[in-house]
């Protein structure tokens, strides 16, 4: 039986939405069912039936939703709520669809504050319900295989960490153009105080946090809206002093001109260091002192059971940004229908509402840091 | 209204079939709804339950399952099979859907004897059904945008071409191991007169013929069983003359110990000259006489129409080989649904069975020239 | 005619005296005629007689070295002098030098103190004699290529700059196992304040200014010494304000393991920007805004003046380390010869006594930074 | 002392004439003392002039320079002769000098026709004179440590070999715009029988010979003349069985676009491969049947002690084309004064005029397979 979930947000001139639908759908192990696309009504109806939905189950509002869905019987009700809507609805929604005991996937950063992120922390283990953040990129396998390697201790003691995040689509002051994506993004009102920490920064230190297994101690941050008009930071330098020391180094930027999505992750250690490019996902660099360098290819067969699991397609055929998303979407079917086989192993590998609240923090400790212009305390444990 | 398709082979084991399934969903246009997965029907049965299917809809075999559908009302009965089982079955399960109404993709080569492509070739036509075959690989977008590109003349008069499929994963003899991929495809009864040729340089000289437009005059094989034991060849290099007298360098290997999947193709004219490369889909490399070269990326705003209609991610966001098969089974959908808007520009974009019959004769040409060890004219049309 | 040179340093384990010769070797330009190779006498000799010189002219020590070469007939003594010793010794060997009329040639850092880069500075310019500092990253022809391209205003107005040089030969305490070059660096004695910064940092900072134009105006520094025992930092980050506001982030590392000699720089502004790696120097990325991308090879017709002339073979017949470095070497000597040609007109682009001092003067800023935990003012112009 | 050389050939306009220089001056080995530079008296002249050489040394001709120097005292005349002229001129140059006693570096292919090339063979053992040819490609570190991998059975037993020397400098009729370098190498009396396979195949022939240690038996060629108006072939696709029947696929061309010096080999063997390339030349690839991959560096502690005597730079600190030439020049010089110590000895590692005479023959054979369009047998052993 496939899981039935709806979604909030994913009108027309969305991007993240279709992602998450296709990331839903590449498995078969997700019906799209309901769905309240857009503020504007017509917009949500439109887009149902585009996507061939029973307009019965096409809403005019998320509340409607979650309480017209949680009316239905139970085999027929949605089980699960995308949440792909700006920033600053994340919180209402994820508390209402929590509220009427539905299961949660949302996109990120988790919220626009702290107190909301911490709120909707305590409601979903309250409720014992399954919350996903989809900081995505840690689902691709080549990353778990970094994961696998530097926590079985193959690069020694850690000692060094950098990682970035470079795009260059703000590079103009685009939100000024009505494009939909720059327009929510640079308005603090539905991003909130960050856009180049929140939209990016936050997938970073998730990123590092889920392969190294260290938390953010301490940190400083340098933050600078480079394109004139524009409301909110569009780069950013944060260094990050981790547990036990190790040194961060972590730079997110939105006019970097020229850069597509290139998110870098290197952790060096004792004995060797990691190198993992988004851009060319299929690959892990394994480097050792003595100057030897591997590199690791999805599909292999010398891959941990973990990145093996979380694989379609033997090695030399590309894998990309949706595989990577739908082993959310999956490892999430799998624990609601607590599945049972090799690749259910790990279904519990996905980032939840704590993960995200560790991001929202990290957002604020930084922009904390700059607006102080000193080295801030930084350590932080969500609620639960 | 999403097209009902049904499957034949892809059960336990097999790989193929389930790209094509994930390809089938990823954009919501399909439904499988009947399947005859395996030649054995407990295997059929388990992979039919596996995958949430009617078991009334699961078959024995797969004439039970061309006439069962058919006696189907219209709008339940499938209006699609797709054919993933061994080389030697296409022609007996394509005549026989085809016969009973219903459109046909099949995976390729099209066939193991040029009569019978031909034959579903005359067949297809009189019924005027709609016969896919999937050449997959020219549904990468960037492989697209080398097509518009060449076509377009960007590289002036075309004058060489290299195409390399290279893989490693029969470096030994895998087939005695009863490895099931392995197996099939070493098997003349079931492959047919060719594995290295049938497997993997047909789709390297299909990417030539889609990209350039040009047709194969006459040829020059060596092929040689490197493997001991191995009944059919397992490395290939072909000298083709196109048409003009282009020269054509194609070579395809299931020996070239730890390559992946190495499908490269590179083409040079009189002004420039495009390479591509499957394992790194994303980009077009471009050059110039002069020395300057570009990189194109997928996504990127610079991209021919048909490249962006095949696209479903920004720039930097990877897609890989599903993506790419998913944009031939998109295409077919738009047909089958007459369907319109910007995406639908090019739904005939896929490749036919007419190409596979060129595939087919293809491959029994260059056995012929490397029996004779001789150049054999290699010009061919395929009956309409 | 030759330039006749000497060399102070450069004995028995040194590398970078090796690199000094064969730079000055490759076009012809030189002759070494002298040297003190060595504090000890008979490792001095020892040398002499390596290279074939004249016994009477290998010295005991730099300051009879000096003394004796000042004496000898005018087309007889040596013009220049090539300073290859740690840095300790810098300022006094090319002091002497100076004092005695010879122009200098000399590693980086220029000197361990500030008051000393400045000394050198005014007493180069009351001489009127060249010298010449070998930040030898500079003389790559690619990076002239940026550099053109960049004050061309090819990237429009320029907003962010990485600068990152990475290595991890350091990544053990080398220093205690005798190791001659990790020795002298990781001793302050002989190294002054700073180990990354002053082997590595310098070489970025002076690669930013030669491309950009841009000077630093303020600066915060997060230092660390990561490998227990080591006398001075080995890891080190530096954000830094560049004139007009451009962010530029810094940072340079000892104990990045695998990492082998990871210079690169990137240059985002308005309109575009450039990538450059030192491991694969023959190559320039540059980006567009609208995602299209060029890269630029030495020796293509599309580069500019500057860089043509600095180079020595066609496109594809690849140049490297040795062949940038003599690059400076070649400059110097056209300058000493107030040579003619189309490869002069560039003669004097090689980096200065004052380059030197930017350089010093950015460690110590550096180092007071970190040890102050602010943000430093460290706009700064030499003495001339 | 250094290895006093002349040189014929290398006057204005040349290019090889230049490099041959640089890699002779590198490592300080070798003095040019004596040149007859070009067949213009007055162009010799000027470059002995530019190059700084005693005018009495500079000839008219080289059969008057090779008398003359022959009459100087023994420890004044040159020991080697630098050969850097047109194909034609390279037999009747070096019998001369060979005659005077005089040994010999001489440019590549080794002569026009196998007669030349043979006596040249019988000549040198006569005199018991030193020969290198310069193909040089085989002097790159990676290339040999290549060479000690494959030959020591890293690879297990070879299977396939894929080498490609690709060009594109000459997609115009450039010998007809008075380009010097084009100009020669069209023009039948002056190249020879060959220009794609004389120019590049020949050093691709030898990379295969020296990597490998296998022989040709027989070959099936298809030469062709792209661009019109042109005398000799452009492109060149060549199918060898070397000994043991291994698969070797060697293609060179002149005309594909905007390719600059794409010199590649690839080696497949039971147990792995290499990979390596030309304009990337201080990697090396390996790569196991189990899909994990290694890249080697230049320079790198696991290098072999060949690779190892073949480098001056520590791993990070790029070597290219002079550097590799160099290698020749100096092991040339290590034997003809018996140098002792680790980097001499492989000084016996280069080129000789037997592998000369194997490229010519290669190169015969190669046309006369087109010709008949045939298989031809192909073995060969040079007299000796």
């Amino acid at each position: 039986m496939k899981v039935r979930y709806g979604m909030v947000g994913g009108g027309p001139g969305a991007f993240i939405g279709g992602v998450h639908r296709m990331a839903a759908a590449l498995d078969g192990e997700y019906e799209l069912v309901a769905g309240a696309f857009s503020a504007d009504p017509a917009k949500s109806r439109e887009t149902g039936t585009r996507l061939g939905l029973d307009p019965g189950r096409v809403y005019d509002s998320f509340q409607e939703m979650a309480e017209a869905e949680a009316s239905l019987p139970v085999d027929e009700r949605i089980q699960a709520v995308s949440i792909v809507t700006p920033n600053h609805l994340h919180h209402p929604v994820a508390r209402t669809f929590l509220e009427h005991g539905t299961h949660v996937i949302c996109d990120k950063p988790l919220t626009t504050t702290l107190d909301d992120a911490e709120d909707l922390c305590r409601l979903a283990a309250e409720r014992d319900l399954l919350f996903a953040v989809t900081h995505n990129y840690t689902g691709y396998p080549m990353v778990k295989e970094a994961r696998e390697r530097v926590r079985a201790g193959e690069l020694g003691e850690l000692r060094k960490i950098v990682v970035e995040y470079s795009q260059g689509w703000l590079t103009t002051l685009l939100e000024a153009e009505g494009q939909k994506q720059a327009e929510w993004r640079g308005d603090p009102e539905r991003a909130g105080v960050s856009s180049a920490l929140g939209d990016l920064g936050s997938h970073a230190h998730n990123l590092v946090r889920y392969v190294t297994g260290l938390e953010v101690r301490r940190l400083f941050a340098d933050l600078c809206t480079v394109v004139e008009g524009r409301k909110l930071e569009d780069d950013a330098t944060v260094l990050l002093h981790m547990d036990g020391g190790v040194r961060c180094l972590l730079f997110a930027s939105q006019i970097s001109t020229g850069e597509r999505n290139h998110l870098r992750l290197r952790v060096y250690g004792t004995a060797g260091a990691v190198d993992w490019s988004q851009e060319d996902p299929n690959r892990l660099r394994i480097v050792s002192p003595d100057g030897s360098e591997r590199t690791l290819y999805r599909g292999g067969s010398d891959l941990s059971e973990r990145a093996q699991a979380h694989t379609r397609l033997p090695s030399g055929h590309p894998e990309g940004f949706i595989e990577a998303f739908a082993n959310i979407y999956r490892n999430v079917a799998y624990q609601l229908r607590s599945s049972e086989g090799p690749d259910c192993r790990f279904a519990d590998d996905f980032p939840t509402v704590r993960d995200g609240a560790h991001g929202v923090h990290f957002i604020h400790s930084a922009v904390e840091s700059h607006s102080r212009g000193e080295w801030v305390d930084a350590a932080y444990t969500p609620p639960s």
